[in-house]
């Protein structure tokens, strides 16, 4: 049978879009196929990560931040700034932009790779065939193979239903025109925090309600306590142990607010806010991406089910990033989008589903990768922990940000790093240090016995890595 | 023969300061004898490095960086800010508290880890006996383990001898109590850039002039090439070929001014300058420390003569950091400094000085591990080469600053990494990463297979990594 590519890619966020250029890479006759539309009504590859989620919210945590530190830190430095004005519109502006570039930059590299790009919703058929719909347009295209990216969708909430410029998802939280006078979060996870905090430092009063009664129960709880701290310290009020019950809306026009009705250990409690933003995780875009004809298996949690090499269960049909199981995570999806492309060609690819980073692009930052404390325990492995705080550390002095730490854990027996945890400035950069440890197997001795650049925050690595020792030089060691 | 200490330590600089702590650490009884006084004519821990080296440096590069960027930056970022003053004093006054908080710092860990601290200069005598000279006060302490750690001290040029502040050292340059309108540099190396950038980005006009008729011919030619580029898009102005003649002193007071007489491919040119600093390199600090009876052999070029394991020509004497061979760089003296500290106590030490990396702290920093591109090829190395910009990276242009490149180079049949060349935002730390990999063997290939969290910039290195197999993501390759 004569098919129309060799691969087709639903999907253009950094799952597709990886998948689809690496598979030209490879000399495969490629298709992706997207439906993401900018406000203008235009295609406009990437995804959520580049058009309304790591990218834009990275762009505005920096502007952001630059705006806090114009305010709060300048002065300490010798930086007398006559005033400081936010003007929402040129900032807004400029996150814009920063994506406008990197999405036709997409498009462009697509293009250099010779791959087909269609526009409309994809839905897989049987025998490895596409429908496109595109307005009243129907397409039927076929492959060899087939790589379903089709991605996540923001978790709405029955009882706070998305309203117009009120209540809002990820996306019209960066999107604001204004800065809200008091800000209201459903949920304290990575992205309720990372949008809680740019509103925070543009000014608004922010409360984050979460309903577990831990804070971010994936992160080593020391760095969660760490944490916490750090952002009630910044005016970020974050309660646990509160659950939505209901949201009532009042007021009409600019004066709108939402009056906000949850529950905690005291009982009910009110709060009202002019902007309500519902960050209560994301769900894969399973559901309207597979015909039933195409007889692909879902999982218990809707994931397009596939195994450790993101085979579907059909041959020649896989599935990669946030729509099949694992960390919702761009940078997981376009390791799976390689490992899949290098397979379709034959050739070999894997995936360390235990070495991910996870980040929080918070102020400070929060990232870590492989085991916490807490899992450690959990399993009865015995490990040794290495810690060192960035208050100690020359460069963090000199930069004036000395928040956080650095946390290594080892295996007591083998030495090997089990797990490290970092809270600081650039601790986004830092923790690849850790996963290029980790994945070679070194050992904290390994990281010990490595020279690293005087003055750096990475030195707070190779403190901790001989504190698990008892070594560091820079703080106080028990005696061993 | 009874002895006072197990171990004296001359100097407590970073690889002083780090041997003593270590060696009390390990049990030993110690002493650490030093002889720097602050500017109140208090001792002052810490040696050059934390007193009038990196530290300070790096606190007014901070500073410097955030004046520009809220003269050049905020705006685009969409903050608006009123007037931007330079307040030159608090600026100072901030660095010196990161330095009297750092070098207190030192002396509350050398108290705790139960280290004498003797205030004066110390001179090697026969049979491992220190002379110390503190004031008209001498006494002599013995020691079955000497560790000499005497530093450096910047060169003097005979034809630009140093003048109260107006011929400067790099000491002096750092503490300019007002901006000068036109501020000369002799020498374009690391100090020479990295302050000549402080003055520049504070309103100086700045010109270095270099001997050399390359730039920074220790780096990687390609980075050195866009690193002076950008450095001249800035203003700073870098003439090589540039050779010192003679220097003539007119004016008085604050008018005193400098004439920099110097001699180009053109001839003899003349400038004229109302601070001018000269760094051109740095002499062991081996002269005074031994007294002839001591018998200690030095080297060619006046350092102290020491073998790989830092022992000097007499039997339990050792020297490190900056009086022996080896980079003049804090973080090699303090590696020596663990490496001796665990020789005297029997256990094992060592060190890798093919892997120590290099960091100038300029904007966009520059940092390298490992081989030059020009290096492999006078050594007739069979090399690939990766590399990937900065301005195809999302994190970095979510930040606003996208200069720089990051430059892998693998032996072409191993795949084996031979050096990691990074000029970019935070490459002092994205080094650390180059480093750790090359310290456990890694081969490009491992780069590459390493997940690594997106956005960050050092998903650069992942790129440059798959670039060297021709098969980076974010840029295009060639058809392999």
């Amino acid at each position: 049978m004569s098919v129309d590519f060799d691969v087709i890619v639903i999907g253009a966020g950094p799952a597709g879009y990886v998948a689809a250029i690496r598979c030209a890479q490879l000399g495969l006759k490629t298709a992706c196929v997207d439906n993401w539309l900018n406000e203008k009504g235009e295609p406009s590859l990437g995804g959520t990560c580049l058009n309304v989620g790591c990218i834009p919210s990275k762009a505005l945590l920096q502007s952001s931040e630059m705006f806090e530190q114009a305010n709060n830190d300048f002065k300490n430095h010798g930086i007398k700034l006559g005033s400081v004005e936010l003007d929402l519109k040129t900032m807004m502006a400029r996150k814009n932009k920063v994506v406008a570039e990197l999405t036709q930059g997409i498009s462009a590299l697509l293009k250099a790779n010779k791959i087909e790009t269609k526009t409309g919703t994809a839905k897989l058929l049987a025998d490895k065939k596409i429908k496109i719909t595109d307005g009243g347009n129907k397409t039927v295209i076929s492959a060899d193979n087939i790589i379903i990216a089709s991605g996540s969708s923001s978790v709405q909430l029955a009882n706070a239903p998305l309203t117009e410029n009120l209540i809002v998802d990820s996306s019209g939280a960066l999107a604001f025109t204004e800065v809200p006078a008091r800000v209201g979060v459903i949920g304290a996870g990575v992205i309720g925090l990372e949008l809680g905090s740019v509103w925070r430092r543009l000014g608004s009063e922010v409360v984050v309600l979460e309903a577990q009664d831990v804070f971010l129960p994936a992160a080593d709880q020391q760095i969660a306590r760490d944490a916490q701290r750090a952002f009630k310290k910044q005016g970020l009020d974050i309660r646990l142990n509160a659950r939505l019950l209901e949201t009532k809306i009042s007021g009409s026009g600019k004066n709108k607010q939402v009056e906000v009705i949850y529950q905690d250990e005291k009982g009910n409690q009110s709060v009202v806010f002019d902007k309500l933003i519902v960050a209560v995780g994301r769900r894969a875009n399973s559901e309207h991406v597979c015909d039933e004809e195409a007889e692909l298996l879902l999982d218990e949690r809707c994931y397009i089910h596939v195994n450790e090499k993101c085979e579907t269960s059909q041959p020649g049909v896989y599935a990669i990033g946030d729509v099949v199981r694992g960390p919702m995570l761009a940078h997981k999806g376009s390791e799976e989008a390689m490992m899949v492309a290098e397979l379709i060609a034959g050739k070999h690819g894997s995936i360390n589903y235990d070495l991910i980073p996870a980040v929080i692009y918070t102020h400070p930052e929060i990232a870590w990768v492989g085991k916490t404390e807490q899992q450690l325990k959990a399993a009865g492995e015995n490990y040794n922990v290495g810690s060192f705080p960035f208050v100690a550390s020359g460069r963090a002095k000199a930069q004036g940000d000395t928040a956080g730490l650095v946390k290594v854990l080892s295996q007591s027996v083998t030495d090997r790093i089990l797990g490290v945890h970092i809270m600081g400035s650039h601790a986004s950069e830092l923790i690849a240090q850790a996963v290029i440890a980790m994945e070679l197997g070194a050992s904290a001795e390994d990281i010990a016995l490595t020279i690293f650049a005087h003055p750096s925050l990475s030195e707070a690595l190779h403190e901790a890595a001989l504190a698990v020792d008892n070594r560091a030089i820079h703080i106080m060691q028990k005696k061993s």
